[in-house]
């Protein structure tokens, strides 16, 4: 018996991947275009101060110990500047990206441009939408958070990491763009290296920002579309070594 | 003795609007785009209320009357939807333009694509920039302002208004693009009628909105620098019609 429900469970999945996927393709009617269907994970509650420690260690090559942060007490243990900062693994940038996949399940899609349809835009803050995008021989972390700065007013924030050094993301230009009901938002950076904290972009508010009642006006039944293109800026080499 | 100090002044305000054109050119480096100074225009308390009713007269071809809102109690005035709100200018649409002109000295600029120069953006909120664009046999109002949506922290919103009736709005698209420090934001919409509230445009965050700290990225020595295009939309024209 469980194993028809089980089975049942699987289908009813499987339908509604499939009617997320259509959607997506409907929003952005880029015939060929990826589109990968992200669920939230619902963070825990963020701790304001765990990213000050990690911004002097960026250029080291190996990532920061992740932990509990209620277990920190130590002033020598750097904070986690993981995505997800509950987690308690810590490593070398090499196997971040096993790591994720293996114990986050985090998907990881090929291609320059994709679709990234994050679900479920209607849970309440704190919640990331995470996923992994290898192209142009490095793979990069999409983290969408919804997060309240200010009290009682949710915010959306999107930004893209490149799972590697500052020095390496500085040869790198991501765009994240939004385009329905005649409206197009469309926000290019340099992707921030991993080694950075997602926190510290976030709350300095370097990267894509919709307030709730424009991230409405985006989504499409509860789910939004952000195509995500990936190129290489070698303008900006040069001044990536300064 | 005054006439020396009048000129002396007159020479150190050109002198100023020349750094400020050339700043304005060095940010954008598109050679051959008119650029203009828009300096600040230090708002009134904005009375938050004040568009309910204006929402209905949308489609009437009359600029609702503006009135000094502490003035208005009879429920038969429609409030003013004058981004200067504190005027009490009433008339029709064709004589909007020489008013703006003449009473609250709105520049107006000729060009598809202009480079729109924000002066003075650390002045506190409520603060508005003001300037008319005229394209396409039409003319549009663009307003950027600095409000206070959540108590203690600013932001700025822009957004275009056409200076005709929502069904002519409908067959333009604008584009608002800011390029500075490797970033680029661009938002992309049909502009609103003028007969429509510019405060419910910006109340409802559908425009291109920024946080104090984006917009400081994206600034050079307290001046912000938008491009702005208009095109039309013949696409969305159908739409327009329902």
């Amino acid at each position: 018996m469980l194993f028809f429900t089980q089975c049942f469970g699987a289908v009813l999945d499987l339908i509604h991947l499939r009617f997320q996927h259509y959607k997506a393709k409907r929003v952005f009617s880029a015939a060929g275009q990826l589109v990968c269907v992200v669920n939230p994970t619902h963070s825990l509650k963020y701790a304001p101060t765990r990213c000050a420690a990690a911004q002097a260690s960026t250029e080291q090559g190996t990532l920061p110990p992740c932990h509990h942060h209620e277990a920190v007490h130590d002033p020598q243990l750097v904070p986690c500047t993981c995505p997800l900062f509950s987690c308690p693994w810590e490593g070398h940038l090499e196997v971040v990206v096993s790591h994720l996949r293996q114990t986050h399940r985090i998907n990881i899609l090929q291609g320059a441009e994709i679709v990234f349809l994050a679900t479920d835009m209607h849970l309440p803050a704190p919640t990331d939408w995470i996923i992994m995008h290898s192209c142009l021989g490095h793979q990069f972390l999409l983290v969408l958070r919804k997060q309240e700065k200010y009290e009682g007013h949710p915010q959306f924030f999107a930004t893209m990491m490149l799972i590697g050094t500052p020095t390496q993301a500085n040869n790198f230009t991501y765009r994240l763009e939004l385009n329905r009901n005649q409206r197009r938002l469309k926000w290019e950076a340099t992707p921030r290296s991993i080694l950075e904290c997602v926190d510290s972009v976030i709350s300095d508010g370097d990267c894509l920002v919709l307030n709730t009642s424009l991230a409405q006006l985006f989504s499409d039944n509860g789910s939004l579309a952000i195509g995500i293109a990936i190129t290489t800026s070698k303008v900006h080499s040069s001044e990536a070594e300064m």
